[in-house]
């Protein structure tokens, strides 16, 4: 119930981005802990009229995604980056919530934000931290008796007192974040307005946020320059936008789906990748008709809820439904939750999501897999999803990299024949090493038949038959008969059709039929 | 000896660039048709210093990446790329040069001539017009004679006036582009400077050009601007030239390589990337002190060199000696030169490039490898190294696509088991769905033993090993033994690590050792 109140302070950060993105994600979303809200890269638009035509663009971008089925895309963001990404996210937003528990404000950004605190300490506000530090406290403890005592199995034979005793804990432990925010915002309220003649309030208050419900209207495509008689049209806004246009949906989709992914692994739940791009698609669309900025999952946000085992999408029904009646007639109760509780909220949720042990098991199983998710953790402190796409980007380099070097072995080696084997699908990158392959043995001539086990060859493109064309074609001139065997149908026929026979190619079954038909040589060419 | 004029007229596109380049590239390359000179994509710069700054960062870079060993990065061009890119330029030049014949002048790019030609065509001067289609006709009928009697096979008894015939023949048609340059300057010097007193000019000549050995110099790493007493320094020099540090290089090399190794798909050599990459870093960085824009392989030039039969490399010496002594000796003789007859010379050698066949090789060969081809074509007539790029962008997602497919089969199906098999490395873009297809055999229930033949699987990686993980954690739950058969020892291990034999995993060499033991049923758990 009170928990509702923490799903108020978003308003603390976006306007009205919160509310119907929250409604529709738990209506269509398929992971249960994200929760919706403004992307940071947004903090760059300052133009209002701009911002809600970007999250229509959004809504329309991700809707076109979702329709040419590019939900697949998802599955290009590998464990390593996630790992890496959930970890530095969580030091990232600790930090910035860290300056609001020592009540300094800092420009953005976690090194700004770093600096700033040090550099500022001597600033530090008191009550703040007190209320900070105590609300940490409060929170590790309520969250320690409940893991300790009332989740415990015992024997059945239990006291009634104790069975309530412990009921009750379970209660207050599930519920410590909204306890703490509603304890601390009576506190607040005690001590700044009646407590109080002076003016100075010691402590930091969420700021005052102004009441009432957004207009539903369509986002305005064109702008009219304040003092002026200029409008800026439709096109000129686009082009502003620029390659905006693209990036902000494609990194609001990766964001919020690595998002979904880490506290899908962490919460053994699977995410549907279609599905989550239409809702963040319709959540944009319509969240443009409240004045909304683009909105992507939060991690934050998603950690709290996750922290409050609020189990199901519904309890994004439950927020929005509360942020909307606190627009209209709580705005004023919110002003009393003190900024430094609800960092320590957030930090405690957060904390949990740092995961060392995650990535020395990567580093355990696959060293190579070590680079794109270091790779994810180090950039993610400049910014988040920066730091997704790097990581994307190192993983795919090292999957194209074991293309370039398909592994070709020598198998058995006779003064008459040599055996080869190629262990992996063949494609562009790895066409020109074979190719290169093909011709050593040529140039080298030692022996009279090259046979080529190609039983483990998946895959093939029209390079590797064009490399396979060129090799045939130096093998041939080099008096060599080039022997392919174990292909598979679709392949062989590639091959055929790229003329390779015309080379003096030939395909075997399997080696065993290459070599037998080796012995009489006067059958060969 | 006469082909030497033509070197000259790369002076026509880029002041100094063209001499040094090609004297490195001689030394240094392994193409024996690429030809230096300046890029392209430099006419955005309009600031000298800057344009000579950028040369010199390219060629550090270029060296850079040689030290790094990214000549690899050459395999990712695969070959559709380069047959879509061969096919535009040589349209896309030969367009540009088309202007020429007609004596119309026209802004750039490839669509704004073709509608400068179009709209202007009433301005044809005729005698350009006249020039050039004689040049061309001349040139193609050399071409022909040479083809066609110098080059066929003979009985040996031959008289000697008709030998003497034949290696003229053979001569000429060797040297046409040289004859057809000397013979039209020639004719364009009688006409112009002594015939007619008249001032106007029938014929369109090259641009005069200053005369002179550049300096030899440092570039400059500051910059005074015009007129003030400001100075820019290298610093913001360096953040003006922005993405331009990275994209110039990139694309040089790009388009440099991809020069070569479309001439070396034509004319049956290999190039060696990695030499390549320092080839053209030296080339630059060198041209940075004679005053050069960035310079990089030019297709419209490497095809005259590859037509005038120049053999070597060596041909490249020769030439930058020549534009050397040129711009000592002899600038006042290029101006002679008619433009519409240097274009004939062009587009005769270029066209030659335009190649239907090898497209539609392509698509013959594999359909789907025609996507990256078509891809490059059209970009290129925008920008040839904006279209290499997407071309390359789209071979990449097609590999990438495969690897999000993984050929998960089921081969025999027994009510008692279900024997699967992976036909492919496996990577983080499959991972995702292999293990869906293992949680979905846990949900179905309806076998006592999943057997997974994993003798194709070529790769693994931690994704992979983390969904084979929840996949034996989903069989387990639904009380299915999972049978992993064939693995490599090495991913074997890796999935040891990832502890999925404590989720129940049991590993076994083949399928068949992995049947055999599920008969006595009680020794299951």
């Amino acid at each position: 119930m009170a928990y509702a109140a923490l799903a108020g302070l978003q308003l603390q950060y976006g306007l009205y981005s919160a509310f119907l993105g929250v409604f529709i994600y738990c209506l269509m979303g398929t992971s249960k802990d994200i929760t919706m809200g403004p992307t940071a890269i947004m903090s760059i638009l300052t133009n209002v009229t701009m911002a809600i035509l970007l999250t229509f663009m959004c809504g329309v971008t991700h809707i076109a995604m979702s329709i040419f089925r590019l939900g697949f895309l998802v599955r290009y963001i590998s464990h390593p980056v996630i790992t890496g990404f959930m970890s530095a996210a969580s030091i990232v937003i600790s930090t910035t919530q860290l300056k609001k528990i020592f009540g300094i404000s800092t420009p953005r950004g976690f090194f700004q934000t770093i600096i700033g605190i040090l550099t500022n300490l001597y600033k530090t506000k008191v009550w703040d931290l007190v209320m900070g530090v105590t609300c940490m406290l409060i929170l590790f403890l309520l969250k320690w008796m409940k893991e300790r005592w009332a989740t415990v199995k015992v024997a059945h034979e239990e006291r009634v007192v104790i069975k309530v005793l412990r009921s009750t804990m379970w209660f207050i432990g599930t519920g410590r974040n909204a306890v703490i925010v509603l304890l601390s915002a009576t506190i607040a309220y005690l001590i700044t307005d009646i407590k109080l003649p002076i003016d100075v309030r010691p402590l930091t208050l969420t700021r005052n946020i102004s009441g009432g419900l957004p207009p539903f209207a369509l986002p305005s495509f064109t702008y009219d320059v304040p003092g002026t008689n200029q409008t800026v049209s439709f096109s000129e806004m686009m082009q502003r936008l620029g390659s905006g246009l693209a990036v902000v949906p494609l990194m609001a989709f990766l964001e919020s789906i690595a998002i979904a992914k880490a506290f899908g692994k962490k919460n053994h739940y699977k995410v549907d990748a279609s599905q989550e791009l239409l809702t963040i698609g319709v959540a944009n669309f319509f969240s443009s008709f409240v004045s909304s900025y683009p909105i992507t999952g939060s991690f934050g946000r998603s950690a709290v809820n996750a922290q409050s085992n609020v189990m199901t999408p519904l309890g994004g029904i439950f927020t929005g439904a509360v942020v909307l009646l606190s627009l209209q007639f709580l705005s004023d109760a919110f002003q009393y939750i003190p900024a430094s509780a609800l960092a320590a909220v957030i930090i405690m949720a957060v904390i949990n999501l740092f995961d060392p042990r995650g990535m020395r098991n990567v580093w355990k199983i696959n060293k190579i897999d070590v680079l794109p998710m270091v790779v994810t953790f180090l950039l993610c402190f400049y910014d988040i999803a920066y730091g997704i796409m790097a990581g994307i980007g190192v993983s795919i380099l090292i999957l194209l990299a074991k293309h370039a070097m398909p592994a070709a072995k020598i198998l058995e080696e006779d003064g008459n024949f040599i055996v080869m084997e190629i262990k992996q699908g063949l494609d562009f990158p790895g066409a020109e090493y074979i190719e290169e392959t093909l011709q050593q043995q040529a140039e080298n001539g030692n022996c009279k038949t090259l046979i080529l086990d190609c039983s483990n060859l998946t895959t093939l493109d029209y390079s590797a038959t064009e490399a396979f064309k060129h090799g045939s074609q130096a093998l041939k001139e080099s008096n060599i008969s080039f022997r392919i065997c174990g292909l598979q149908e679709c392949n062989e026929n590639m091959l055929k059709r790229m003329d390779v026979v015309k080379y003096g190619a030939k395909f075997y079954d399997d080696v065993n039929e290459a070599k037998d038909t080796i012995e009489p040589r006067t059958e060969e060419a």
